[in-house]
Formats: C-alpha cells, structure tokens, sequence
C-alpha cells in the first residue's frame, strides 16, 4: 500500500509523532486543539480526533479534561548501537511483504530457536496420534473417495466441526459449514467472495501480518483500527472509520487477537455487530485460536451473536492439531453460495485423507482431552516467558496480557528497531516476527512477536537472554 | 457474464446463426457481404470478419473465393420429443455456475457410471502405491516438518518436477517452481497475480468449465477465441481479439485441450508466444494433460520455447497419480515472485505428506512407469469410446480426434439439449458433462464430454447405449 493510500488519521498520527519526535512539541506542551488542527491540515474534525486516539493509545500524548492534548512523552535517545554495525547485517528485505515472506521462510527452514511463528508444540502427543491416523487410515482404499471430493468438503469432518462449535455457542449444521485449506485459506475465500479489487477491509492494529499480506495481495486497502491491548478493536475507533469510508467488510480476531492475545468481552461483540448491522457490512471472524483459552469456558464466538447470517467464521485445526495437516473451515452465513463457488473455482475441493484424519482424532475424543492439556501447558508457558523477559529485557519493556493463543506482544522504547533485531537474531539462528509486519503504514517498528507455545529448553531460555542482551544496547 | 459483457464478433455471430436457424438465409444463400453488415450493424470490418469466422467453423457458413459468405446448412428439425418430457424431469440449475457445481457434486457422490468428470483411472496399481507411500511415510515423524513448509513448496518435490520438465523440453531449476493445491490452484494464483476485477482474459472455445467459473469467481471476463478441433486456438481470432480488447492474460491447454483433446502444433506455438510478446501479455499454460500423449514422444510445451519467460507452466499429478492428493504445481517465470506472494496469502504453504508422497513416487521411477501403461490404456479405452458412440449415437453426430488426455467431445444436431441429456441420465445414476458449461455466452447447448479414462465394464458400455437411446429420440 502506497503512503497516499493510507489512512488521513494515520497519516497525521505520525506527522504529530514525527514532531514530538524531532523535539518540535517537548514534553508537557499543548498540542494544536482539535478545531485548530482540522482547519490548519483541512481534514474533518473526527479524523483529527482518531489521530489523537493513536497519540494517546501510544502513550505521546495524553487529553486532558477541558484542555486539550499534551505532550506526553518525548523522543527516546537515538539509537546507542554504533551506525555501522547495521550495515553488517545481512540485507534487509525492501518491502514488508518480502519481509514477511522471510520470516515465513526463516522458521519453516530452521533447526535453531523459532520464536517468529505461532506454531503449536508438535511435541505434543496429538501430533503423533495425527501421524497414526493417517497411517492407518491411508490403508483403506475407500479413503481416498472417488478422485476429488465434494466443493464443501467432506460430510464427516463437517459433522465434527458442527459438534464441536456447540462449545463455542454456534447450533449450526454441517451444511451451513465448508471445509478449507486452514483457517488463511478459509478466510482468503471470505474476502474474494465480499470484495472486489480497491476495496476496504477494516482491520485490528496492530494485525497478524499474513491477514495484511492478504489484503495487499489481493489488491484490497487495509484499514488499521486501534485496537485495546484489553479488550480488542475500538468500536469508537470503527464508528469513525465507518462513517468515513465505504468499508467492505470487517476481519476481526476476537480471540485472542493475534498478536496482542486479547479477547473481546461480549458486551463488546455486541456493539460490534449492531454497527455492522448499522453499515450492512460483514464480518469475518477469525476463531483459529479460540479453542486454546488459558483459563475459565472457553469464550462464545462471535458468530454466536450473529443474528442475520452476517458473520463468517473461520477456524481450523492448525494451532490445536499440526498446521502441516491445512484443514480449516468456514460457516459463511448468507454468504455460503459465494463462499463456496469461490473455493470450488480456486481449488476444486480439498484434499480427502488429511480432512477424514481430522474427522477421526476429533471423534474418538482425543482431541478434546488434547486440548485441556494443551491451554494448561500453554498458560506456564507463557508466564515462564513473563518471568524470562522480566528478568532479560529492559525494564522499560511492555507486554501484552495474553488470554489465550501462541503469541505475546512486546512493546519497546523507540529507540528500539525490532527489524533490525530480527536479523540480528536470525544470525544466530534465532527467529522472532518484528512488529513492522503487524502494520500497512510503518507502526510498531519498536515491537515484536513471540511465541511460546514450544518448552522453555536452556536452548531456547538461552535465546530470550540473548535478544535481551542485544535490546539492553538498543534502548 | 451478463449478454451485454460477450464480445461482440460472438453477439454477431449468435445472431447470424439464429437467422439461419429461423429460416431467414436458407442453404446456399447468400449472406451480406462483409462491408455491408460492418455498416448496417456499425461495428468495423474486422468484427464482422470474426463473426464470419465462427459460422465457418461451426460449418453455418462458407467462403467462396471472391464471392463471399454463403449459407452451408440449415437448422435441424426442431424437438421431436413431447414437450412435456422436459417439465418431468430435476429442476434445472439457474446459472451455469450452479450447474458447474451440480456438475461436480453428482461425480463425487455417485456411485453410478461418472462420465463428467476427467478423473484418472483410481484402479490402476499407481492409486495403490500412492497409498502405501503415505502410509510408509506418515510413520516417520520427520516427514512432516516443523508445522509451515516453506511457501514455495518442498524442495525435494520440485527437484523431482523439475526433473520431469525435461521431457516437456523445459530446462528450469527447482526455484523457479512452486508447488501449489493442484493445477486449477495453480492458475487460480497466477490469475490473482496477473489481473485485477474486471479484467478481460482469452480462452480457447470452448473452454474447460472450471477455467471459466473461475475467471467469473474473480470478477474478471472471458473472451472465448473460436478454437480449432484439429490444430486448437486460432491466433488469428486471438489477434483480431488483441488487437480490440485490453485483454491482460491469455489463458490456454495447448496438449490436450480440454474438451477438445487437440494439440497446438509447434509452428502455432510460436505464433502464439510471438503475438503475446507484440502485445507484452503473460500466457497462462494448462499443461495437466500434457503427460497422457497417446502415441509417439510427449510434445513440448508452450513453456519450452519462451523467451522472455511470460509463460506461466502449471501442471499437476491429478490426472496421472491421484486428484485427491491436490498436489500441482506452477513455474512462473517473471511472475515468480508476484505468484509466490499470492500462494503464501492465501494458504501459507502446501501440506507436507502430499508433497513428500508425490516426490517419493516420482523418484522411484514408478511414476514414468505408470504413464507409459496408462497413455497405451488410455488410447485403448478413447477408441473403444469412439467405437461404442458409432455404435449407439445419432449418424449425425461429430466427435473430437483426441490425441491424448482423458475426455472426447461430441457434438450434436442443434436439436439436441445437453442439459436436457445431463439432467435425465443423472435419474439413472449415468453422469456426463453438458456443453452449455464449456461457454460464457451460450453456446455449446448441443455438445457434451465424455471421460473415457475408466475400463469399459458391461455398466459403462450400458451406459453409452442408454445415452444413444437418448439422443435419437432428441435428433
């Protein structure tokens, strides 16, 4: 996405950060007033007021009651690290869509420390029952059907799909549900059927970079939400992008928000819907990580809520089984027609084998019993992270409160160049995701992603150690 | 696509023919001249000529050196079933898309004879090694990676492709192929690489239905270019369609299109990659086919002579190993990584096992083994085909000379109605492929593709007469 293509209120975010930055603004000043700020850059009122919204959720500015915005922080000092060390790193990658691309390439291709990708613990013993199922099952001839299967997928897996989504409040039936190649693929067959090329998608920010890649890649424009490290995308935020902006659709990650590990609270997901309502937009649910909350019942999707058919949610078996297998699926609501031509023209139907194993591991109730292991080690997992980046990083580190999920967000000064930090990392074999992926217009260059769903081995506690040493230089 | 969408030289024909199907020019009239029609219609001389140009192929019309278009046959008697036959039978599909699907549907679930779809025969011994192989190889853990496979695919599998390329007179490195969830997904991501919503894109006439439910999923338009049975597309009609239309990609089967099962002759080949150079447009080549040559050495692709590498190679196993392995693959040439981008967004990357599976039987030479047996079968059983339809169909019927692959296509009286055939032999269990899905714009009523690839059981031959039984009380 081109700098004009962005969003207006982004755009003046960052001309205000870049004053703050540049000591135009110092600490404690009065930024211009709303009003002021409109007539000067000629934008709405609204626009100006999401601007400020980032300058505070970024904690450079703070409102105060009656008197306006003031500066609230400055500028960190400038990178401590001598200039030319950067240059003897490798190349870096021109865009972020190369970038993302290598850091795909990075983990799938390395034996060191992958914190980059939010894989599950294959270790795990569902991932071997997965490895026996297809064994046994790739035995019998009538696996594999008649050549290709049905464009909805296969009638057993979508039986077990209906049954499990009970536990996320949805009674829908089979039919209502299509099988996909993963969760990605489910919702690229959401966004094909809703959008045409130059459309407008709203997304969470900061956003899992593979749903931005998308966007990008099917020649749609990303609309970055603020989103509450608490609580998930701002429906303020939303309203004023509504109204604004001819916004196609809306793709939210409810649960556990990936990268940021929130869970939007249900009176939330209600306002969510009664604006979606309000525009006539869809929404595209995002529930890949639903079913690996820490602790408590596992949340209701937002589908569950869905009064009108508006809501498409995909889900898949990646984070919970093995992402090698690519089983996902969609219940696209009112869209299912089109939903369904789409994944017939792009791919005739899905492979039969891997969708009947994953019908088989979730009807003999392995999968269940899997999952309640699975949340419970993932919640030690992450607080050993906790404990490891409080006792490696600087202190003047932050980090998201994760709920649920594989990932956890961290936030550091900005002085910190998180992509730099990666390739430094990636020289040693060490692999994490730098925030610039979670973002269409250059947000989040101080943060990054890591995953912690692996156990802490001295290899990989050693790893923690080893980025905090190089961000102890950096801030 | 909407009537007011077609090309116009297409319109003109239509409307040419529906004349002499009205009685209006009866045989060995003679038709308005060229400049004449060009005027009184206002479209330019070239329009006009191309229309002229269907009505000679489809044998409407003749040229006579210096004279002009004369009338060559007349319409065939209309319907001489009761009318009210047609009310007794399914309710009928809407759209084509619909039916595509219906289509679809009916091959996967039955347990009839299925003679829609280009299914390779599962019975041969390469169905069972596939299946041995991923029971031998799903045993050992490493053979599914570390979650995410790269996004261009396992390198051992392409190694192996491109290994295999040679025969096809293509000399590429492994990295310049990904490998994709079969050929339709293979032309699905190089389509979302190359064009934007509203696109026009060429095709050969008719033209495999699945290529074009996807051109019209995308949002993007068809232009059908009159197709010869013997020697495929004419580049002549290409480039009157070129030289009119922003036509972005030119979409083609030079082996074995299908329905057609004809082959581009090398001299054509040239022409065509020449034309798409003069007009700097990417060709998309659907080569699925191109290892099921009946007789003598397999024939180059259209990727082999490529200069500049805007060719686009797709291929996949399922019409040699298994379609329900959903392994195919893509060499993009200078689309490469706007290509790679596409797979990785909208998937992340192939499943593994599939990949392995494939690699590992190609590497045994158990795959150039198969092909040998089955292109011999294959003749075998597209002969008897043909002996069996000379047998039980109309006299007036005409059958595609197919030099490989796995489909035929017959062509009827203007009488019959092959979605009328489709729909009452699906009440018998009996599947076959109806013409009006091989067109954008209506043609083709009165065709149908039959597979020949399955052995010719006592059921299969049954169903060949039952079909002739048909069709002669509909001429």
């Amino acid at each position: 996405m081109e700098k004009n293509d962005t969003l207006l209120y982004v755009q003046l975010a960052e001309q205000l950060i870049n004053h703050i930055k540049d000591g135009v603004h110092p600490v404690g000043d009065r930024l211009p007033s709303v009003r002021a700020l409109a007539k000067s850059e000629q934008v709405s009122i609204a626009t100006v007021s999401a601007a400020y919204a980032i300058l505070e959720e970024q904690g450079w500015a703070e409102a105060r009651p009656k008197s306006g915005y003031f500066v609230k922080r400055a500028a960190v000092e400038p990178l401590s690290m001598p200039k030319k060390s950067r240059a003897k790193t490798s190349p870096r990658a021109v865009t972020v869509a190369e970038l993302a691309m290598a850091v795909q390439r990075g983990a799938a291709a390395s034996d060191g420390v992958v914190l980059s990708a939010a894989i599950p613990d294959l270790e795990f013993p569902i991932a071997d029952i997965v490895k026996r199922t297809f064994t046994k099952l790739s035995r019998y001839p009538s696996s594999f059907g008649n050549g290709y299967d049905i464009p909805e997928g296969l009638l057993t897996l979508r039986q077990q799909i209906a049954r499990r989504a009970v536990d996320a409040g949805l009674h829908i039936s089979p039919d209502a549900i299509i099988t996909t190649g993963g969760a990605q693929n489910a919702i690229a067959q959401a966004l094909k059927a809703l959008t045409q090329t130059g459309d407008i998608v709203a997304v969470e920010s900061p956003c899992y970079f593979g749903l931005l890649q998308m966007i990008e890649g099917f020649g749609l424009k990303a609309i970055e939400i603020p989103t509450d490290p608490a609580t998930g995308i701002s429906v303020d935020a939303l309203t004023l992008a509504m109204q604004r902006w001819p916004i196609k659709a809306i793709l939210t990650i409810p649960a556990f928000s990936n990268p940021l590990g929130c869970i939007i609270p249900m009176e939330k997901k209600r306002l969510l819907i009664q604006l979606a309502q309000r525009y006539d937009v869809p929404i595209i649910e995002d529930d890949i990580y639903g079913d690996l909350q820490f602790e408590g019942r596992r949340s209701k999707a937002l589908k569950s809520i869905d009064p009108d058919g508006r809501v498409l949610w995909c889900s898949s078996v990646s984070k919970t089984m093995d992402p090698h297998l690519r089983v996902g699926w969609i219940a696209p609501g009112r869209y299912y027609d089109e939903v369904l031509q789409q994944k017939f023209v792009s791919e005739i139907s899905s492979p039969t084998l891997p969708q009947l194993v994953t019908a088989e591991v979730m009807k003999k109730g392995l999968y269940d019993r899997h999952l309640r292991h699975a949340r419970a080690t993932y919640h030690q997992r992450y607080i050993r992270l906790l404990e490891l980046a409080r006792e490696h990083f600087p202190e003047s580190m932050r980090v998201s409160s994760a709920k649920g999920g594989l990932v956890a967000w961290f936030e550091m000064p900005r002085s910190v160049d998180a992509t730099e930090l990666y390739y430094m990392c990636r020289e040693q074999d060490i692999h994490l995701a730098p925030g610039e992926l979670f973002s269409v217009s250059g947000l989040y260059q101080n943060c990054f992603r890591l995953s912690f769903s692996n156990n802490w081995t001295p290899k990989r506690e050693q790893a923690i150690a080893f980025i905090g040493s190089l961000l102890k230089k950096m801030v």
